[in-house]
Order: C-alpha cells, then sequence, then structure tokens
C-alpha cells in the first residue's frame, strides 16, 4: 500500500496542477497561454463554453492512474462517464505527449499551447467533449448513462487490462447506469480484465444535488456493497490529503483485482468476489473559485459550467480567473517556452502505456479480421424456389456455432435473454453463457466463461458491445425487433463516433456494429402490440448514410449471405431483420450470393413479364415477400395474362438514391428494374412511408403503392397480423387490380373473390384460432415434395411454447 | 400483525386456487371450461400462447392484496411487471366481477367463463398480456421495466392510495427499472401516496437464471436496502406457509406505510425513512408440473411460457393439464353452473375497492380539465414582426407559474435536471422541487414538498408522468431534445396504450403526454455533436397518426398559444421544439392564436407576391424561420422584382395529407397556400426527408426542396451549425436562384455574393469565435428600436454560462 512521501505528494499534485491548469486555460483563454502578462480582454473568449465542474476529479484520477501504471507497469485506459470534461481528458493527453503526436501542430510549446486552449469548444476547433478527437478515447460521455457497460465491454478477453470508469454521482442517477453495475456479475476472472469503477459523488449535477450524495452514506455503501463491490473511501478537499489517500486506494483496489486474478489464473477459484471500487468525494469544481459576485461556487452546482461567465468583459470577473490560474503556479510546470518541465514529463508514463496512447483505446488498431467459415457451408439445398422450409436464425445459429469457435477471443454473442428464443442456440455446443453468479445443477450452458452474454438489459448489451468493438473486436447483438428502440439514443451516439472517426485518419476502422433483430414486427406470435414495432430501420436511416446499413434477407441462405457480408464489414451499423419461425426457401447458395451482392433484383422464375410487365410486385422482408409471391401466384391462376414482374429487395438503402446513399442505385438501374410508369405493388416489412422517403426522386414514384406494418396489432394469428395490415396476398392482389392499367371490369370478380376470401379468412382465425387451411398450407411450388418441410412459414409451430419467446 | 387462522387460510388458497385454474384455463382451454368431463383434443387451442411462468405470483398478490383492502378499508391498485402474466389480472377481475361490468357477454356462468377462456391470446379476443383491455390495469407490462415508475407516477397527490407493483426478477436488470427505484427520494409523505414493490424472485426469466436470484442474499438484501428500502421476505412453495407468511408481510408494510403518512402528516416529521418491500420468493410457475417429459419445469425457466406444448395433440400432456387443473379443485370453487361460490364472491372488496374496479387505474374518470389562465395575459408585446425579443422557455415559464399555482394537486413538471436550464424557473416562485433527501443550507428550491419533480433519468420522469396521466392528472415533461430518444420505447408503448384506449369505451381519455423539447439541435452551445439529434419527431410520426401532434412555434407567443392548446387537449402525444434563447418576436398575441389554430399560414408582412408568388420560402422551427425570414430580406434586397411567398408551418401535420391524419391539410387548401407549381424551398428544423415523407402525395411535392438538419455538427457557434447544414440565410437564397424559373443569370452575381459571404462567414468564426456581426445583428425589422432586445437571437448570450445548460 502506498505511504507517499512528501516529494512524491508534491509531484503528483504538480500534474494535477498542470492539468487543471491546462483545462481552465482552455476554457477561457483565447491568448496570453502562460499568463506572461496579465489578462486582458482580448485574451479571454467571446463565447465562454464547457464545464469546469467535474474536470478537476478526472485530473485526480489521470495523476493518479499514470502513478499506478509506471509503477506497476499496469495496462489501463481510463473512461470518463462525465465526457463533458473533455477539458481534462485534452490536458491529460497533451501532457502525456500523444495530443502533439496525433496533431503535429499542437506541440509542447507556447505556440502549441495556445492553440490548445483556442481550438476548444472554438469554431473549427475541438468539442468540448471527451470525443473521438481526443486519442485515448472510447468514451465521449455527452449523453450520460454508459461509461460503465463500455468498461465492461472492452475490459472483454483483455485479462490484463484494468479499465478504470469514471461515474458523475449524476450519472449515477441513470437507468442505463444502474443496471450496468450488475455487468460485474458476467465477467470472466480468467480471460477478461477488471473494471475499476471510480464514482464521484461531487455532490451534484446541473442544477441539483445528486440522490447518492443526500441519501446516507450507509446507505450508499449498502447500495454499492450490494452491487457486489468493495467499497475504499477517498475523501477530502486538500489536493495533499487526498492525494494520499487516493494513491492507497489504487493500490489497495489494484492489489484486490490481482489477487482475485491470480485466485481464478492459479489457482482456478472461479468464486465471485466483490471487485474493488472507489468513491471518490471530492467538491464539484474544486480548486476553482470558491465564491462568484457573494454567491459559493467550489462545492456547489454553480461550478457545472463556466464560474466565471463575465470573464471578457467583466474586470472583476477576470481578475478572478487571473487568480484562479495563478493559484495552479504554472511557472513551476512549464518552462518559457510553455514546455512542460522535465519533472512533470517524467510522471507520464511511456509509449503505449502512455492512457492517451493506449491502444485499446484506439481498436482499429488491433482489429484482426474475424476467421469466417465459407457461409455455403452452412446453407440450405434448395431444389426449387419454395420447394422446402427452414427457420432462418436457426439455420445461422449453426454457421455461428464455427464463427465462435474459430475466434475464441474476439467475437462475442450479445442479448438481452433472447439468443435461444431467436433460434441461436446451437451455438452451445461451442460455447456457453459467461455467469460469474451461482451456478446450479438445473442451468444449462451457464458456465465461468462463454462467449455469449446476456443480461435482461438491452442497454447493457448495446454499450457491452459498443466497448468491444471500440477496442478492436467483433460482435452480435440478437435482440427482438420492438425492444432494439430501447437502445435508440445509444445508437445515435454510436452512428455519431462512427461518423466523426472515418475522418480521424489516426483512428482505423472498427468492426461494424450487428444487430440481428428476430422476433418481428409479423411473428410476435406469443405477445402483442407491445412488441410489434418496426420502426428501429426508420430510426437508424436517418443516421449518417455512410455509417448504417439495413438488410431484410426474405429467406435462410439469404440470411446467411448478409450476415457473412455484415461480420467482415467495417464501420457500419448493420440491422439485419430475420423471421425465427420456419419459412420456404426461396433461392439456393448460389442465388443467394447473387441477389445480395446486386441487394435487390428481379426473381425470373416468379416473373411472367418478359421484360416488359404490366405491373411490378416488389417485396422487402420475409414476411412480406411471402405474402407478395402468394400475391403473385394468385395473379397467375386468375389473371394468367397479366404480366408482373417479381421484385425483391434485400439491401434497403439499394432503394435510395445514389448521391444520398453509397449503397444507392442510380436512377437508371433503378428505372430498369422497376419501370419509369408500370404500378409497383410493394411489400414492406416496417412502416410503409419509409419506403416512400427512400424513393421519392425516382421517376416512377408517383407509381409507387406500399403495403406494411401501419400501427394495428394484437396477440393473433400470423395471417391475421397481415390482414390487419392490409399486407395480405388478397390485398395485395386487389391493389395490383386498382392499379394495373386496363384491368378494370376484366378482373372485378377476381377483387371481388379477394374480398370474399379475406373476409372468410378472417372468420376462420375467429372461429378456429389458427389460419385458413390454404393459407396455412399454401405454397409457391405446388408440386414440392409434402414431406420438405414441416408447415409453411405463416403458421405458427405446433408447439409454440416450445423456443420461451 | 395477522396471524391467521385455518380457516382463512383456507379461503385465502381457495381464492388462489381459483385465479389459477382461470388463468391456466384462458392458455389451454377452448371448451370444457368447467372440465365436467374429460378433456378431449377439441377442448384444446390449436395455438398454445401466453406465459404461465409469472402468473401465480400475480395471482398470490393480488389475493392478499384483497385481503388487505377488505381488512383496513385500504385504497389500492396493483401493476405487474411482468405483464405477460395477463392471464392472471383478467382472471382476478373476472373473480371480482368487474370484468362482466365492463363485458356483459363474459358473465359469471359457464358461457362467461368458456368465452374468458376462448378470448384469451386468441384472433379476435383478447392480448396476451395486461393491457388496456383488462380492467384495473394503467400498466400494460409487455416491455419490461417501467413498473415502478409507473406506480411512483400514479401515487403522486393520491395521498391515500397505496400503489402495489410486482417487479419481476428479470425485470429487475433491465435499466429503467434500476433506476426507478430511487423515485422514493422524490416521494412527498404528505401529499403522495406509498409504493408498495414486490420484487418477485422466481429465479428466472426467459431462458436464464436471474442476477438477483444468483448473488449472495445478503448482497441482494443490502442492494435493497441501499435503494431505501426495509426489506419483508416471503419465501417457501407451500401454499399455506406462504398465506401466512404473505399475510403478515402486507400487514407490516402497511403499519409501516401508515406509520410514515402519520409521523409525517399529524408530527411533521418530513424525514425520509426506508419504506417497505416484499421480497416475494416462490417458484416460477408454482403450482405448475413439477416435470413435464422428464424435464423439471416447475421452479425452472422451462415454466415461461406453456409449460405442456403438445396438449391438443399428445395424449399424455392433456392428461397431465387435466391433472394440473384438477389440482385446483375447481369443484370447490365454481358451482354447476360455473358461477364463483360464494365464499370466493365474498372475498372480493367491494365496488370501487375491487383492484380492477379502483378508478385510479381509469383516471380518465377522475380526470378535470386544467384551471389555465389565459396566455394572452403572459404574452409579450409585439409592435411589429422582429422588433422585440425574448426567450420563449422563458416567458412560457411565467405563464407555467399561474397553471402550476391555480392546479396544486393536478398539474406537474417532470425533468432530468434540466427544467432551470430549459428556462422554466419562473414557476420557483410558487413552487419548488420535491426532494426527500437531505436538504442544505446551500440548496435552492428544494422542498419535502413541490410541484418541479427532477432525477437524471429521462426513463424515470417519462413513466412518472405516465403514471400521472393514466391515474387522471395532468403533466409537462421538458428534456433537452436530443436525448429524449432515451424514451423512445417507452413513447411507442404509451401511443400504443392510447392508441388502443381510444376504442375501449370504458376507459375515458386522459390528459395528453406534452413533450417540451428545448436546447434543441441548432442551439446546442455548451455542448456538441451527440447533443444534436432532431429525430424525435421522426419517431414519433411513425405512430399512429390520430394520437400525435407535432408543434414546431416560431416565437414566443406562438409558444405560448402551442402550449395552452396542448395542456387543454386530451388523449395525445404533443411534442413541442422551443428554442431557450434570445430569438425575434414574429407575432402578437391575436396572430399568433390565429397562427396556431390554422396551423400553418402565409405571413404576408414578410411576402411580396400578390397572389402569385414565383417562389414560396417556407420555415417549421424557430431558428429555421429566422434563416428563412433573413433569406427573404436578402432576396428583397438583392432582387426586389421576384415574388416571394412566406410560409410559416407551427403544426407539422398540417402538411400531411387530410386521409393521412386528421389535422392534415386537404389537397385544396395545400394547394393554395404551396402552390401546385412553384418551386418551394422550405428550411425545416429536423431531418429534411420527414418533410418529403409527409408531403410526397402533394401535386407539388417534385417543386419542394427541403433543408435541415443532415447530421453535421460540432461546438461551434449558431450560425456556423445552420452554415454546417446548408440551412443558412445565404444559402436558402442561393436554393431560391437555383429553382426559381426565369432567374438564371440575372441573378448569378447574387448568387456569387452569397457563396462568398458564407465563406466570409466561416471564415469570420475561425478567427474570432464568434458570429460575423451582420449575422449577429441582422434584424428583420430595420428601423427597430435597437434597446427593444439585448441581442439577436442567432447569438449566444454574452453570459453563456448563466444556465448551466
Ligand atoms: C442522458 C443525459 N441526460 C441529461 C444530460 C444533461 N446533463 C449534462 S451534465 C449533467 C449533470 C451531470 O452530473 P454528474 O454526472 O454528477 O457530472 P458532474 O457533476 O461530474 O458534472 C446533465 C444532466 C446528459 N448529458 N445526458
Ligand atoms: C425490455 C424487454 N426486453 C425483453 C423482453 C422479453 N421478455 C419477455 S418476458 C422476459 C423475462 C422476464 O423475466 P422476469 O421479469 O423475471 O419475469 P417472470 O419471471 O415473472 O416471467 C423477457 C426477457 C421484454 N418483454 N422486455
Ligand atoms: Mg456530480
Ligand atoms: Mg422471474
Amino acid at each position: 500500500m502506498a505511504t507517499l512521501t512528501d516529494d512524491q505528494v508534491h509531484r503528483l499534485d504538480q500534474w494535477f496542477r498542470a492539468a487543471n491548469y491546462l483545462s481552465v486555460g482552455q476554457i477561457y483563454l483565447l491568448g496570453n497561454p502562460l499568463l506572461e502578462r496579465p489578462l486582458e480582454r482580448e485574451d479571454i473568449k467571446p463565447r465562454l463554453l464547457g464545464h469546469w465542474g467535474t474536470t478537476p476529479a478526472i485530473n485526480l484520477v489521470w495523476t493518479h492512474l499514470n502513478r499506478l501504471i509506471r509503477e506497476r507497469d499496469v495496462d489501463a485506459i481510463l473512461l470518463c462517464g462525465p465526457g463533458h470534461g473533455g477539458p481534462a481528458a485534452v490536458a491529460n493527453a497533451w501532457l502525456e505527449g500523444t495530443y502533439s503526436e496525433v496533431y503535429p501542430a499542437i506541440g509542447h510549446d507556447r505556440d502549441g499551447m495556445a492553440r490548445l486552449f483556442r481550438q476548444f469548444s472554438f469554431p473549427g476547433g475541438i468539442p468540448s467533449h471527451v470525443a473521438p478527437e481526443t486519442p485515448g478515447s472510447i468514451h465521449e460521455g455527452g449523453e450520460l448513462g454508459y461509461v460503465l457497460s463500455h468498461a465492461y465491454g472492452a475490459a472483454m478477453d483483455n485479462p490484463d487490462l484494468v479499465v478504470t470508469a469514471i461515474v458523475g454521482d449524476g450519472e449515477f442517477e441513470t437507468g442505463p447506469l444502474a443496471a450496468s453495475w450488475h455487468a460485474n456479475k458476467l465477467v470472466d476472472p480468467v480471460h477478461d480484465g477488471a473494471v475499476l469503477p471510480v464514482l464521484n459523488l461531487n455532490g451534484w449535477k446541473i442544477a441539483n444535488p445528486t440522490i447518492p450524495a443526500r441519501i446516507h452514506r450507509e446507505e450508499l455503501e449498502s447500495l454499492l456493497r450490494g452491487y457486489g463491490h468493495h467499497v475504499i473511501t477517498v475523501e477530502g478537499d486538500d489536493p495533499a490529503d487526498v492525494h494520499r489517500q487516493m494513491a492507497a486506494a489504487l493500490d489497495e483496489a489494484h492489489d484486490m483485482i490481482r489477487e482475485t486474478w491470480r485466485a481464478a489464473r492459479e489457482d482456478g477459484d472461479l468464486d465471485r468476489r466483490p471487485w474493488p471500487m472507489v468513491l471518490l468525494v471530492t467538491p464539484k469544481g474544486w480548486t476553482g473559485p470558491a465564491e462568484v459576485d457573494g454567491k459559493p461556487v467550489e462545492g456547489t452546482w454553480r461550478a457545472h459550467q463556466v464560474p466565471l461567465a463575465g470573464t471578457r468583459d467583466d474586470d472583476a470577473h477576470r481578475a478572478q480567473l487571473e487568480e484562479w490560474l495563478r493559484s495552479y503556479r504554472p511557472e513551476e510546470l512549464f518552462d518559457v517556452d510553455g514546455r512542460p518541465v522535465p519533472e512533470l514529463l517524467e510522471q507520464a508514463p511511456v509509449g503505449t502505456r502512455r492512457t492517451s496512447a493506449n491502444p485499446h483505446a484506439n481498436g482499429g488498431l488491433l482489429k484482426r479480421p474475424l476467421r469466417l467459415p465459407d457461409w455455403r457451408t452452412a446453407a440450405v439445398e434448395v431444389e426449387r424456389p419454395g420447394a422446402s422450409i427452414h427457420e432462418p436464425t436457426r439455420v445461422l445459429g449453426s454457421w455461428l456455432v464455427d464463427v465462435v469457435r474459430d475466434n475464441d477471443t474476439t467475437f462475442r454473442i450479445f442479448g438481452p435473454d433472447e439468443t435461444a428464443s431467436n433460434r441461436l442456440d446451437a451455438v452451445y455446443e461451442v460455447t456457453d453463457k459467461v455467469w460469474a453468479g451461482e451456478i446450479r445443477d438445473v442451468d444449462e450452458h451457464l458456465a465461468r466463461s462463454g462467449r455469449v452474454v446476456e443480461i435482461l438489459s438491452e442497454h447493457t448489451c448495446q454499450g457491452w458491445l459498443e466497448g468491444y468493438l471500440l477496442t478492436g473486436r467483433h460482435g452480435l447483438f440478437s435482440c427482438y425487433e420492438a425492444f432494439i428502440h430501447i437502445v435508440d439514443s445509444m445508437l445515435n451516439q454510436h452512428a455519431k463516433w462512427l461518423k466523426t472517426t472515418r475522418t480521424i485518419e489516426w483512428r482505423p476502422p472498427v468492426a461494424s456494429l450487428n444487430y440481428l433483430l428476430s422476433s418481428h414486427v409479423w411473428r410476435q406470435d406469443h405477445n402483442g402490440f407491445s412488441h410489434q414495432d418496426p420502426g428501429f430501420i426508420d430510426h437508424v436511416v436517418n443516421k449518417k448514410a455512410e455509417v448504417v446499413r439495413v438488410y431484410l434477407p426474405p429467406d435462410t441462405n439469404t440470411l446467411l449471405s448478409t450476415m457473412d457480408h455484415c461480420l467482415r464489414s467495417e464501420h457500419y451499423v448493420n440491422v439485419v431483420v430475420s423471421g425465427k419461425q420456419p419459412g420456404f426457401d426461396w433461392l439456393d447458395a448460389q442465388q443467394a450470393d447473387l441477389h445480395c451482392a446486386r441487394g435487390l433484383g428481379i426473381w425470373e422464375w416468379a416473373s411472367n413479364d418478359d421484360g416488359d410487365p404490366d405491373v411490378v410486385v416488389a417485396a422487402a422482408g420475409d414476411v412480406p415477400t411471402l405474402e407478395a409471391l402468394a400475391a403473385v401466384s394468385l395473379l397467375r391462376e386468375h389473371l394468367p395474362e397479366l404480366k408482373v414482374r417479381f421484385v425483391n429487395v434485400v439491401d434497403l438503402m439499394r432503394l435510395q438514391d445514389e448521391r444520398e446513399h453509397p449503397h444507392g442505385l442510380s436512377d437508371r438501374e433503378f428505372d430498369t428494374v422497376f419501370t419509369r410508369d408500370r404500378p409497383v405493388v410493394f411489400a414492406y416489412h416496417g412502416y410503409p412511408w419509409l419506403i416512400h422517403r427512400l424513393t421519392y426522386r425516382r421517376a416512377n414514384h408517383d407509381n409507387l403503392h406500399v403495403r406494411g406494418y401501419k400501427e394495428e396489432g394484437t396477440t393473433t394469428t400470423p395471417f391475421d397480423m397481415v390482414m390487419m395490415n392490409d399486407t395480405d396476398r388478397y390485398h395485395l392482389v386487389m391493389d395490383v387490380i386498382d392499379r394495373a392499367p386496363g384491368l378494370g371490369s376484366r378482373a372485378a370478380d377476381v377483387r371481388q373473390l379477394m374480398v370474399d376470401t379475406r373476409r372468410r379468412a378472417r372468420e376462420w382465425t375467429r372461429e378456429h384460432g389458427d389460419d385458413l387451411p390454404e393459407v396455412r398450407d399454401w405454397r409457391w411450388d405446388a408440386d414440392a415434395d409434402p414431406q420438405a418441410g414441416r408447415s409453411p412459414s405463416t403458421t405458427a409451430e405446433p408447439d409454440t411454447a416450445a423456443d420461451n419467446l
């Protein structure tokens, strides 16, 4: 345990002061960075932006983490929950030299310091948060709540890494943060690194005290112990005293971590133990102005942003700022040229041990492609379209078996208790679900190590995966379609990160964030309206085109091909929506490969248009494809002279203009497929207007008629669901009749038949609780061997309970 | 404390058995409800859907709550976190008689019971969850995580209400649930009711054990105590034993609640005390089949859904089901006609004391309109458009003062620590922020009672407000625009609830859920890219048209008028987006009134088209309106002969087709305003494609050119933000020039000037860190008194730190 000498305290404090000085400088100063003369109006930024309050605690943690790293050669990164403390991270990265390495214009000299200050929250400069532009960061921290889940994701499969994570006491109140404490129940002490949470109880958020600061201390400690932690408290406002406590605290914490690792790795003692955490109780805006204009600031919410607001025009404020800056004794910190003094520089760890230069915080550097088995080895035989039946996600699971086995330290599957429900359970042949809690005999596939990571928190799953990807690994998030909306805002932040880092040269691309959304809107059999929502696609499509992709594979082989593509891709968000229920196979492996490569295409075997259709029937999504093909077969039967082209869309972004999305089709290509003037009846998986939004610039847009989910649903049969939303085969036939020119009264009887059949189908469900046999038993390929599959895809399995959906 | 006689235990168990019998019946049976003959294939539903596992615990709680209610005349409602236990709620509502009162076809007889069974999860029947169709429910529980925040919202301002909330141990792992435990830190013991959480530690979720069930029991208890609870444990699997424990537990809990109330209300002792909670440890699927096909079911995850999957076709399963049903001894529960025996009926509380008939769970019954002061009294004087400047939300705050004062038990403002930042702090003149934690001298506006409710959890705020509204009250959620995405999925569920209840006659409408989104995408001055996201509007617009409204008031008076309208409205989700920064006033009270009533309109004073424009310039949103008007003034200056019509849109839904949205304009009206053939340059607050999606059916859609946020942002000046997204005045002028027919080369010099000015404006920001003076000081009304406002709206306030944004 560290007992620091006075000299050690002095040196730590020197770094702490330097970081604070550089932080305050960034918030306020345009010029005069070394205070070589009294501050003048023009030295102050016209717009004072940033957050001082959280900054000193980050600087303190950074200071002490450096000591630990140097003394014990620890491999460590630091994530700042209150990412609004951007100045702190930038200051430390500059002191460590990393900043100048990646941004040579910002050197270790007066000019460099001036630029460092000026650029902060300044037009053309850097953002106010611990943004991707900051070396050493994998966590922007703008939207609060994700620091622990990111940290735990980063620690996975990095057995020697210590991920320190500062949690704001306001952030502590958020749901995602609250849930993520339990991520320590899924740490594998042999193969994973450790997370060291530092809860900064600075007492305040923006304009309010925080809850953890205003409950009894024993209550808070009880809570933290209940979260599975051993709490080490550091408390005070005298820097020297706090330095001593903090050094001892980090040593104690690191000792505990090492002992847990040793016990697990050497003695095979895998019992879960409390993990250490630090409760850091320091004033908000510590070392800043105690009072401004007669009101207390340090240690209150008033320190949250920019404590001296009138510094440019108010001489008294400016003088107070100067006093504040000088209190850090810059003359002891920087030489006359603005270079940090040698005693400071010596305190930084060396090379990649520097927190700001640790490659784990720049995952693209570490990322290696996955070893992917040829997906065709898992592909299903497809003799003729619609002749056989498979459960797409189940077959995908059989392929994932190999992916998991062949990438056993770089690939994980995350999910909110739905991996089996989404029928990926084949992976349990080669792995388990990781679980640090008690394991009982009755449990299946639970173990201390495992590649499947499940907690009933979509937030934690998303955070883990983000942390895992940003540190250079790969993964898949399998989730119910409706509930993936829970992470909408997390997706926003990750997409922003991807967008921004595309233009940061020193950050190579990371692996894509892959969603497999199953148990989708059309087949939420056990559940109802609350489980029906296809809108995540709409949400994702709002993100910057260059980082998002949406796939709707219509069958098993296209799902395999799509997922293979996604797992190879870099720096995207890939959304794949696929059913888990038995469904017809339409394409064999080779056709699936070609179809997915094209992204959309005409299915000749379902078309009779000879290159000149009367109408185009299009579909995107598995259930819509089924209904659209059934509609085509009805049209063939009843209106054989009608020339129908069938188009299937697997890559939704193909619909968009090539100027809007890199996957977008040129107008020429689009017009070739969808024609410039024929009616297009489009059966879509989600909200129909998305198709309009993607295609409104196309020549033939006025002829486009889209059916999809229009927010009508309940617990009912699969076919009743499509009928409720007018996306059923009969309605699609009616849509064709209403739009195909020249059909009119010739088809009136067919139209009437469709109306009547719909009614009959609805009544059948009401009477029998199941779908009309002619719907349930429908097959594209009437001659196919009826033994090829058990039951067609619009029907519930006989044992609907089988997968605990 | 209850010590039950054997007879009491027997009677409680009778209800428990009846509820279980009725639950199992719903899941499996089509016919033969009373088991008058052996079960046959045709008695079994063809599709077995539902969730047995969670059901017995709900039945147990209901049984015992009834005892408490009757014995002590308690006013209580019950919320089921695991809402997939729908059969339980339906069973109890039927036993209590309420079900037959609201659905007379489902009476207390054999036929009624048969219908009750058949309808469950059956086409044309009822959903599988505790859906709105279930009397007594305000919580569907399909998406897990919100039961406690709903419960705390329901308890607010209902000083005698006990809200019992069952929390699933899987649900316990979710973020929103984890955060919401701390809602007890904002309970006012004098004016609020109590929440009694019952954590059902049944050990399992879908396919995994739960974390709370697999940590040490002391660890769990430490956690729950840390959440501020006194934990009363009820544990076992012998019904009689559990009945005794449970009765004692509820008595003890209720005693504690009463004592806390008494101390606060009679002795004025407002110190926060631990609130009771019940830790209910019973097996998942308790009283169901112990084993099926040789595998343990009761007490394992296999009990989650439908334990006997093959009941229809498998004789052994069917026999086992029959045995299971008979184990409840139906002959003791129902008479030969299917009517519950008198001893059962006597156990139900009477009238509105019945949990299923409590009016608090049908808030529309209790709702009274708000007393709203005339918003015109708060309106600002507007001499001429653009002659004065106000901060819209600040002025709104001054009106809310009266709203808060005049509705001091029925209106609350919720927010994640942003009420002051969003400049609504005038309300602190008449109220405080409620806070049950420690209050210190330094605190401002914190008190044991208050109408403002703040926690740093958007989830908890949303849940509170939903619970408050669904029990018949009114409220406002003020939030940063970007982070409201955190509650996307909660909004989904609430919108679904509203949509469904519109057609449930016995549920009168509730008050609208009102969002005030400020600190919006264009003015996130202290922050950056992470805080910029206008996509919540897109998300909301995907919901059923009849329940959603979106407003973008361009100035202070229109904000007042809009908010007045929203607070009067019923059964909608209203999204209002408004800046908090100083902005020009465009409309006086009367004009604002008319404009908001129309929803969109031509601003004549900004138009020179004499009814026949060359081009239409349109805007929606405060910043876009400013830029569009500045563009119009540039056009006037440089191209005075160009006839420009200016249109402002405040009610976004007006753009949509009247067939799509009740607020939609007819094509005729739309064409009158936007013309059928003139170019329309539209400056929009959010993602531009939303405007296309709303208008793609309009005649003039091909001429519509929309500018808006295209996901470009950082920490920079206000004008740089609009420039980054090509939504600035200069770009809008260029857009007009590029599209207005016949301008062409005549305007080439003007176009060039715009290009150059944009460049100059950008460079100015890079040099000065502030906006070009001609932009910053621009005014529509050049002659206006410069003293009328301090600084124009595209500029940061001098003291950007003032509101701790
Ligand atoms: C999810 C979310 N909601 C709201 C905000 C707005 N916000 C920014 S900082 C802050 C207070 C943070 O308090 P705390 O976590 O204690 O940080 P510190 O005191 O260290 O600044 C809030 C509410 C946010 N950034 N993220
Ligand atoms: C937010 C969310 N994620 C996932 C699901 C899918 N789901 C339905 S039930 C369930 C398990 C619930 O377990 P628990 O809360 O313990 O309930 P119980 O054991 O009483 O059934 C899950 C994960 C859901 N309904 N909501
Ligand atoms: Mg804080
Ligand atoms: Mg459970």
